[in-house]
């Protein structure tokens, strides 16, 4: 890797930690033995190009990501990895739970019931309801 | 009809206007010969219920709207009213190009250009880029 | 909420109860924490509004239902509380595993298998087949 | 192809005709330049196993299948076709419509109001509405 | 079934084995109390007409089944038989991994990401990775 | 850009015209007005990254291009790039006919269709089929 890539790579590595926080490490980490190319290039295109663009503020790309994998209901980990990110970004929990409501009228009921129990484990991981 | 729906009517229609506008009214009017009521439902239920909520704004609505049409791939006509909708209610075009952009990560690059190109046809019509 | 709402409501919960028994309830019951809301217009819209409406009638619906969530194949939980619902409503257990067998010709092999399992883990608690 | 293969495609391609009519010859014929077995499996498996077996009628099998395909949202040509098909084994128009409409519980708005202007266009074009 | 029928069965069954190795049987033992013909239409259709054919070698047809069930991503068991098939047809473990890196073009990062995750379970038990 | 940024991108247009020739060229022309950047990041990281690494030849990737967007069935011009892009790197039409048959068993027989229908397109746009 040259000293672009590490610029793009140290750039991503930055901002995932600053969105995603510890469970971005633990994919990157999960990634090792694996398929560590995919960890890489989630650090230097999501994170390094696309969530260090200007344009658009991370409150708002998180909304936007919270949405599109509600809506698309097959990617219930990352999910609960962006519900903690919009929450680290500074959505409000009340902000994410109205997402998700919005979701039903585009993707349907199941969509969004879904979407709710990813956030109900992520809000009672970190206390914000009372684990039940 | 009585009252309360009758309530839920008149805002939600209200509330279409002002976020859809003409586009919106044409949706509810395409549907009168056929299912008429599909048409209700979109005004009480999506835009009287739950686009007159409180809790998210209605441009944080729209991006959320726009992200998840966008990685979904599969409704190319409604893309294009939310995002006519998404400049109704305060997005730059700069901020939907970007959403677009963003959701290349969560759905793929096919979902981003075909949302690009639903956004060329909505900028175009509204002259925001040049018709070439 | 004012009465129409509550006639909503209450037409919508007696559907509920009628169609997914138990199981509806609890889906009610897990929202209250997170997303209750959420949980209402299930009620009010889902079962109120729509499994409420003249036109087709219950078994019919859950045909419909059942179909569509097993071509969809990202919706495990909704998908066996309608498989529990077709049956509570007259769908014999062949009828079932005859939509199931017929989607896989409209979504693929992977999710009539999916479905498959959903079913045979309703078909097992309720006593249809053998728990082995 | 043997005695038996010639069963199955004999007994598909009279089902196929009682059920899509000249609508299923003509996906048949546009794919015999381009990939005639895919029309043969068409005919054998999708018609002469599957719509041929016991345990389900015909207007529930189409029910199933507008319902499924309404859902996915990415099969707008078979969903004409298959529109077309309930009609042909029994559905009314007005128990179509109520399938679409049903189907915006599961699968969102936008995947019900493309279904609809697709039932609109075969409604026109058997003259059941009005061509306006 | 009759004489021919039997040879589609067998052939796919041979197929099948081949291919999906014990991972397959376990499927359609699976099926036995549920929806046996649905297992009996896999070894038919999907093993003696498809896998069977010429024209494609059987690696190239697990790339794309592979390729395909990362992109669709609501497939994991199917996806985890198939990653199996594919070693078993000749892809090696870097291959694999290749596709699904590929696939993030195509249908995202959580697509790829949870492809990995399913690659990464299958690797552990066949001892190409490490179980840590 | 700085000159790695630049080596990414001069490597990603190269293996671009390789592959996709003009129709990836147009494709990148079609984004100058709207979404330049999206057009970059298709040459810098779907080609210049991920089309140019090792451990799958060029064939191999356009098969799991091919079948992942013909399951997917939502990107029918980016199905049509990519089935000319198969055809530019070694596949040749019956292969590409076989991909598209052998995805009716994971995604259905709509999908396997619709990508019927744009092989057709692009077969007889080359000459491949006659224009009838």
């Amino acid at each position: 890797m040259n000293i672009e890539g590490n610029e793009r790579f140290i750039r991503g590595w930055e901002k995932l930690k600053e969105i995603d926080g510890e469970a971005g490490e633990k994919v990157i980490q999960s990634l090792k033995n694996i398929a560590p190319d995919l960890g890489r290039y989630t650090i230097e295109f999501a994170f390094g190009d696309i969530y260090s663009r200007q344009g658009l503020d991370l409150k708002s790309r998180e909304i936007a990501t919270v949405a599109a994998l509600s809506a698309m209901g097959n990617a219930e980990p990352q999910l609960r990895v962006h519900i903690n990110a919009a929450l680290n970004v500074g959505c409000t929990p009340e902000e994410i739970v109205e997402i998700i409501i919005h979701i039903s009228v585009y993707a349907g009921f199941p969509a969004a019931l879904n979407a709710a129990s990813a956030a109900k484990i992520v809000f009672m991981e970190r206390g914000i309801i009372a684990n039940t």
